[in-house]
């Protein structure tokens, strides 16, 4: 169903979201909560690192991968290379986002795990990383058989769509229970930094939504061969 | 696009879910939570009420009212009418549901609307009455003229798919966010509670995705024409 949007005019939208929740994010963890460090005493400025990691490496880069695919006009061939890297660039700093979480909390001893944040986290990084090999094995190199590739497109990019939203649902978990902690812990309920939160993951969510909406829209350039995301 | 698995399959998959969600959420809050109450001196029975009528009135409702469209091998006006009454009683449980939720934070001296889960709860709700009263204008009754009713399918599939999943989300934020505030209070993080709390929240969002799976699988009986939701 392509409906009756240009994928263009509304990944346009979906810039304008990433480089807003690319700010918000920033001043979060910078101005609000003493800024970024992989090693330090304090060892909040280590958790800081995964919020910026996982919004701007994860999702805004996988969504940029996403999008990559179905507005830009340019080759296929170039725009598959541009999808395939972008999603490997973004999965590499989604586990290395994840990674951070766990480095905190085994620095802090804080119990690792048990909260449906970190189960649907871990699952997403899962099942994409998955996603990402499979893909490379039967779309780039060696290749799977036509019928194999054909086969296969349809799941591509359900499994795509449906990770993807999953990652994003993970941010908004993770937003609110970071925000949740910090408020039990006295901060104002309707402070400018819980205004600050709760707006970055409005933003967060409306980006995800856009970047979705930019599959189901018309391509750019209409590619006629099975193989285009004009399968949806 | 439809993928090659059948809408019935998929929605049998998709009942056994929302059985497993409605016997957890009633486990939960019953067994574990002392109950549910309209009136009560222990303000906990009312709130009680928001997350049972939230996952089975609204968004097992909902679910059922999606895919009854799609699954179903009725006359598509018997469906029309279905899926519309579906939706209608999953509306106005979802309503009472965060009535009961106001009622207990009033009745409790506890903030309203602070968290990101009452932000994007209320957007859901808002969004979802007017689709469905914009539903019930173009399509049912007095009805759109025929240009209008063609150019309002593809969107009613689309807003209805991201508000749905939405509101899933959403639920996964509050039973994050209730699980959180019990674990701040005591409740042990790796108890039976905890995961009970937290494989409700999975089986609710399993339950999302193969609701939307239906709307993207085959149809159970192909109807042609222009208004069914093959156009997905």
């Amino acid at each position: 169903m392509a409906a009756t949007v240009k994928a263009l005019a509304v990944s346009i939208t979906a810039q304008v979201l990433a480089l807003a929740g690319t700010v918000m994010v920033l001043v979060w963890c910078i101005h609000f909560r003493g800024g970024l460090a992989w090693e330090a005493k304090n060892k909040a400025l280590i958790f800081n690192i995964h919020p910026v990691l996982m919004l701007i490496g994860f999702i805004i880069l996988g969504g940029e991968a996403i999008m990559s695919y179905k507005a830009l006009t340019l080759k296929k061939e170039t725009k598959k290379l541009i999808h395939l890297i972008l999603h490997g660039i973004a999965l590499i700093l989604g586990i290395i986002g994840i990674y951070t979480a766990f480095k905190y909390h085994n620095e802090s001893n804080i119990a690792n795990l048990y909260s449906l944040h970190s189960w649907l986290g871990l699952g997403t990084i899962i099942v994409y990383a998955l996603q990402w090999i499979y893909g490379f094995l039967v779309f780039f190199y060696p290749g799977g058989a036509q019928g194999l590739r054909a086969e296969s497109l349809s799941w591509h990019v359900i499994v795509g769509i449906f990770v993807y939203l999953l990652a994003v649902a993970t941010a908004a978990l993770g937003f609110l229970e970071k925000l949740t902690f910090l408020e039990n812990g006295g901060l104002a309920k309707y402070g400018s930094e819980a205004f600050l939160v709760n707006f970055t993951a409005i933003v967060t969510v409306l980006y995800g939504v856009f970047v979705i909406l930019t599959t189901i829209s018309q391509p750019s350039a209409q590619v006629e061969d099975q193989y285009s995301y004009s399968a949806i």
